[in-house]
């Protein structure tokens, strides 16, 4: 495998169905949606369909030979050497409320590593960019995660707390009580924060590629960590049981030996 | 007491200091700010104090007659027939963390009655107003509370469970695993999408004067419900141990039924 770079190409593609996604999205928010329920019983909703169905379409027609992995569709070419992800809307719950803490995730991956991120929030026009080799930006601005680097300190997000199991439960509420202060229902956005530097830890649990690997360029790119709750590197997988960002080593460090206790 | 209405100079002052709150707030959002503790040990930035102590000025300067009960500094004419509720910056924790789940709140009391309420997000420049005798409006437009009737399609909202004792969780949880799905840590601003037929419901425990009585007119003024958890209208009082905001009285009743099995 040459170097691992995310082409100029796939890069303004990746922009583009950002951009088109905005515009599915915005006329839907704060209207009433006809809400359905997926097997997982997660919502899911006319805006999430349409907005994954053009994104699809944009890749089918400029990288024929690229695979496609979405929330909302089966599995396109899915051993392809090149391999998009795609969360249309990744917290639906906030967006039929009305909040703004959700966006759309998009990754491209070259056999199966992350080269490029993105989230988007379609009406505030956030725009998270993580690019393999290069600083994460919001709205083109560099940014970086935070330097605290102590628990005590630390502002703890997840998205919700009925993902965890009863042991994942008490350990993150540990670690959590042993923080500054604990928030959730944030999804995609408390990753956009910790690039940022407001969010300190994430912690989620039970998650899919497609909510985690888009994050995952715009974490490492703004100088974070990603693990799972052992220390151990994300490989590419449909699913993961506990995901693990930091706003850097020394604190990533210090989240672990909190969670390695029983 | 004369009818009940909201003076046209309180209200020109009230749309000033959100509008003087917004010039102070926005340059410290996604900055890094000293965190203080207070008693409480919820966080307290410069923010939030420089903002309170504008708006007080503003107040002092207009009406000097008028009470103040705010966050940040001590009551001032508490027992005057016209008083101000002042929240600089209602969600401190979201602020911090760069999240846009917060907001100024501003009321005003006329014998202890809410005449006027104010929630307003500095950085995205949504301001909700609730007058009483007016239909409630985010940014001029007249907003409507959900039509949705029945718990199991209801959207049910928080701030955060840690304020809830033992009891009121175990209620909260019963009613809000009736319901269509739980969010949380978006304080005001879920009052705001409750208000805007986003959210369903909204359940509060521990809460102060401050958080609640800017919600009132606009919940009541957009065709909603406040009560205690027992139904009960609630009076002027510093804290309350119960808040219970619905769309609609249909699934106020229904919220009330399944918050009194035990």
């Amino acid at each position: 495998m040459s170097e691992l770079t995310c082409p100029e190409d796939c890069f303004a593609l990746a922009n583009a169905m950002a951009d088109a996604a905005r515009g599915i999205i915005r006329p839907h928010f704060r209207k009433r949606l006809a809400i359905d329920s997926k097997a997982d019983s997660s919502p899911v909703t006319i805006a999430d369909r349409e907005t994954e169905a053009t994104m699809r379409r944009m890749i089918e027609t400029a990288f024929p030979t690229h695979g496609i992995r979405g929330e909302e569709f089966e599995a396109h070419q899915a051993d392809a050497e090149w391999v998009w992800i795609l969360d249309p809307i990744d917290g639906t719950k906030s967006f039929i409320s009305g909040s703004l803490a959700f966006g759309t995730q998009i990754a491209l991956l070259r056999q199966g590593v992350p080269v490029l991120g993105i989230i988007d929030q379609p009406i505030t026009g956030e725009r998270w960019l993580g690019r393999i080799g290069h600083q994460t930006v919001l709205n083109g601005e560099p940014i970086h995660t935070s330097p605290t680097t102590t628990l005590g300190e630390a502002i703890v997000y997840t998205s919700a707390l009925e993902q965890f199991d009863a042991d994942k439960r008490d350990r993150f509420s540990a670690l959590a009580s042993s923080g500054l202060f604990t928030r959730m229902s944030h999804d995609c956005y408390a990753a956009g924060l910790l690039a940022l530097g407001g969010v300190d830890l994430l912690l989620e649990s039970n998650v899919f590629d497609y909510d985690i690997l888009p994050q995952m360029p715009i974490i490492l790119g703004a100088d974070g960590v990603v693990t799972d709750w052992d220390g151990q590197l994300l490989c590419d997988a449909s699913r993961y049981e506990t995901v693990l960002m930091a706003a850097n080593e020394e604190l990533h460090r210090a989240a672990l030996v909190q969670l390695r206790k029983r």
